[in-house]
């Protein structure tokens, strides 16, 4: 079976990214988790561009890897200077690492332009820079940057750059997508040339997403012969990021009969998507192929009631496969047979007849066009259908809450108190509590009353609390008037489940999410 | 010049998508959008399918387009019966509209799973829709549905049906990746046959992005012949979405050399894809190819140094060619050139060497560790700067705030109230507000507060208001009390602004965005 490696360059050009700031913790945090996936080569940074990337290559030397090969990244030295004497090559090695990564101009405008040198002497920085690092180092990988663009403009310049270092001994010769221009049909042409021209020369591929074909570059690259793929989890990277290796890596193991992870590691593809975007707190991509949690959700009703009968009607993989699920989801497009398949996803089995079905559409309609939006809140869905079906959840009483929020100039945060007032089992609890934020006042008060009667509150966290304006109303009432949902995301060491409110008032939006949150814990624990 | 024509399904393929819930409202908006940037063909639903498309075939009839078609979307007659006595091709010719596109199978194992019907039953719905609807309309697309995967599975087959529906009349065969498994060689190798198997056919591709290949698959069957493209404005769609039209037309028309909607149009690109995602109420994806707003957006600090010399080093297309911007971000990879840059771009003309920089720049790098993102809020960005400049905006003087939030069971909402106490010109303003919510009726009581002194603060509208949680802190402190980011985009009749505020307690961080967006008001007003 044929073999390709995977170079990820997420802590590199993913950290280049606008929404991505990682701290060096983050970076080793993404790094071992990256190592867990098979990644065969982790690209740590730039050491020396900046204290990130400088404390990161320090701190990672604590955790040495399972299985992949820490690499350095920089440029070849500079043209002032020599290898011996240039810093960039020093600070490469002093990271200290088996693998270290150059890249080199190879499209002429770059050596004249941004570089300001001689043609020539660009070739000769790529020759003695890949020379001297191979003998210090294990492994050197060339980065050709622009190569596909260089071969546009002047190909014989951009293969004599390559060709300076392959034979000054550079491992492997990454074709570089840089400004991502490229399309498919042009990587295949400049990939051939570069067989014929280089015949015994080890490739890779580069590829940046301008164009929305970063994906389809790298696997025809490897389909022509590549033997290495150079990308990013989720996609990261500057402007519109690099080839996304979530995509990439299941696109060739399932697809093109490609070994590169393994099967078994490909099972944790969504898992690690999901820790990256989260280490990185970033809201992930819901329409994400392969991994996205819309990537195998059904709401048009043909289709829902195709994949009833046999998945591989609207589905193009198992979604196990890569670590995702199949979902249906509810919304106005939805008939009754989404409902009737979601509680049967809870447990609950629904006849089409049952007039509480009708009632739960009625609901939900209605629901959705204040805003609320259950496909996202299966806890909240749940409670709903639990509501529904007559069963009381009647575990505590709402009578009045009073949220204060107090600022003076010399004070750095409001100062903010919380007191709530409810029945529990025929007593009346009045509990007060400050907070960081109302929120967070309201929750503590809350919590306090109850925890007396129910002392299993006390394993819930709160693990996410998202805010959402919908513009809808913005556009009605304007900014801060608007109507928000809140999702709350709530958790205790058995599982995760997500409540949601929706309001003009963001208090009462959070509340009506933090007493689904309570009810969900205190149904469960009660009932399964 | 080579001519290809772009069929626009955002508003029933595209409508499938998770997070997508269009009013009937919002489809008609969007519709006129689409006309004006000058798309061909505009699927505006499947009548009766739902009551929202329904009722947009309605309304849309008191809205000519200027240049598009409007076209009604549905499926092959049922099985069961006859194209004159079927439902659902009554209810396409309802709509009125003078292109009607059906879809049929051309998968064997749809026609015998899905539909149940023996395959040759299948071609003859097709054949037999197509011609009756072919007497009734100007205009008869046949979507070839799953005809890749048809192809892969029954090659024989899925040539038959698409021939079945060629020889009853439909003038185009659209070849639909419906599950968006295929990889463009397997694209490239269908469609060569289709053109071997019916030369005299016009023929165009519908592609899903499953697999990350939506655009290169239909930039591929355009190369190779196809003469239409299906996909949506910004690849909104069921799964993984459709081939996404702000990457599929640029390429075509930059980079291919083919027209589609013409080069003065093309310039709305980025205008089109925003209202869009802003009527449907989705956060635009900032890495989107061509049309998102990291699209030209540069951070590392050698491409800042590059672009600054030819923008052609690092950017594949001019930006402007799709109404786009090249963008310079602040970061902490960031060095000096940036806030340089940045500070030109709001006209201050700062020397490298000025110590009002490097002040600056350690300010701005402790706000950033703080979850600051400056990058986001140009307007406190520039009152950061002018404050490092000495300008000391002493419009106001704030001394306290109080916010009550109170709910009693039977509310509906909380009653909110907020009092202001701010020095202005001298004299105390102690001011009340109701409001929706807490940060509405902080706004509105500060802004009572003002309004007498700067008349010119009524001009102000708050345009969105986003809440972020920053998980770095939810690691630390748990959901309810974690930091939150604040955005507030403001704008009076001649511009709009964002500004920023970040804390543990979500009021304050509103406030702090609040106060920046109405001293950044008066200090245009007074400026500019």
């Amino acid at each position: 079976m044929r073999h390709v490696t995977i170079y990820d360059t997420t802590l590199r050009d993913g950290a280049q990214a606008e929404e991505l700031n990682l701290t060096t913790q983050d970076k080793v945090r993404i790094a071992l988790k990256l190592d867990e996936l098979g990644i065969h080569y982790i690209e740590g940074g730039w050491p020396g561009a900046n204290p990130t990337d400088q404390k990161f290559f320090e701190e990672i030397k604590k955790h040495p890897f399972k299985n992949a090969k820490l690499t350095a990244f920089g440029s070849t030295h500079l043209a002032r200077t020599t290898p011996e004497a240039c810093p960039n090559l020093a600070g490469l090695l002093a990271a200290e690492t088996s693998v270290i990564t150059i890249f080199g101009k190879t499209w002429d405008l770059h050596a004249t332009t941004a570089l300001g040198i001689p043609l020539e002497r660009n070739l000769e920085l790529i020759a003695n820079s890949v020379a001297y690092l191979n003998e210090r180092v294990d492994e050197v990988i060339f980065d050709a940057e622009h190569f596909f663009d260089g071969y546009k403009h002047n190909p014989e310049y951009a293969l004599q750059a390559i060709r300076a270092a392959h034979e000054a001994g550079a491992a492997r010769l990454i074709l570089c997508d840089t400004n991502g221009g490229s399309l498919p049909s042009q990587v295949a042409e400049a990939v051939t040339e570069v067989k014929k021209h280089l015949p015994d020369a080890s490739f890779g591929i580069h590829a940046h997403n301008d164009s929305e074909v970063a994906v389809a570059n790298s696997i025809e690259a490897v389909r022509l012969g590549a033997s290495q793929v150079q990308g990013t989890i989720n996609g990261y990277g500057e402007r519109c990021g690099n080839a996304n290796l979530c995509s990439v890596i299941p696109n060739l193991e399932l697809k093109m009969g490609i070994e590169t992870i393994g099967r078994d590691n490909l099972s944790r593809l969504v898992a690690t998507s999901h820790y990256v975007s989260e280490t990185a707190n970033l809201r992930p991509f819901l329409r994400q192929p392969f991994v996205g949690t819309s990537a195998f959700a059904h709401k048009g009703g043909i289709h829902v009631s195709a994949i009833m009968k046999d998945s591989k009607t609207y589905e193009h993989i198992e979604p196990e496969a890569v670590g995702n699920e199949q979902r249906v989801l509810l919304s106005d497009q939805a008939g009754k047979s989404n409902i009737l398949f979601k509680a049967r996803e809870l447990g609950y089995d629904l006849k089409k007849n049952d007039p509480t079905v009708d009632r739960l559409l009625k609901e939900l309609k209605l629901k959705e066009s204040m805003g609320y939006e259950y496909s996202v809140a299966d806890a909240s869905f749940e409670l709903i259908l639990l509501r529904a079906l007559g069963k009381p959840l009647d575990y505590f009483h709402f009578r009045n809450f009073f949220v204060v929020d107090a600022k003076r100039e010399e004070d750095a945060e409001p100062f903010t108190e919380a007191t709530v007032i409810v029945d529990v089992k025929g007593q009346q609890e009045h509990t007060a509590a400050t907070g960081m934020g109302p929120v967070n006042a309201l929750d503590r008060a809350l919590r306090k009353g109850l925890e007396r009667f129910y002392p299993n509150l006390a394993d819930i966290k709160l693990h996410d609390f998202k805010v959402r304006v919908l513009s809808g109303a913005v556009r009605d009432t304007g900014g801060t008037a608007s109507f928000v949902r809140v999702l709350v995301e709530s958790g205790d060491k058995n599982e995760h489940w997500t409540t949601m409110g929706v309001s003009h008032n963001i208090i009462e939006a959070s509340w009506q999410a933090v007493v689904d949150a309570i009810n969900y814990k205190l149904f469960k624990d009660e009932h399964k």
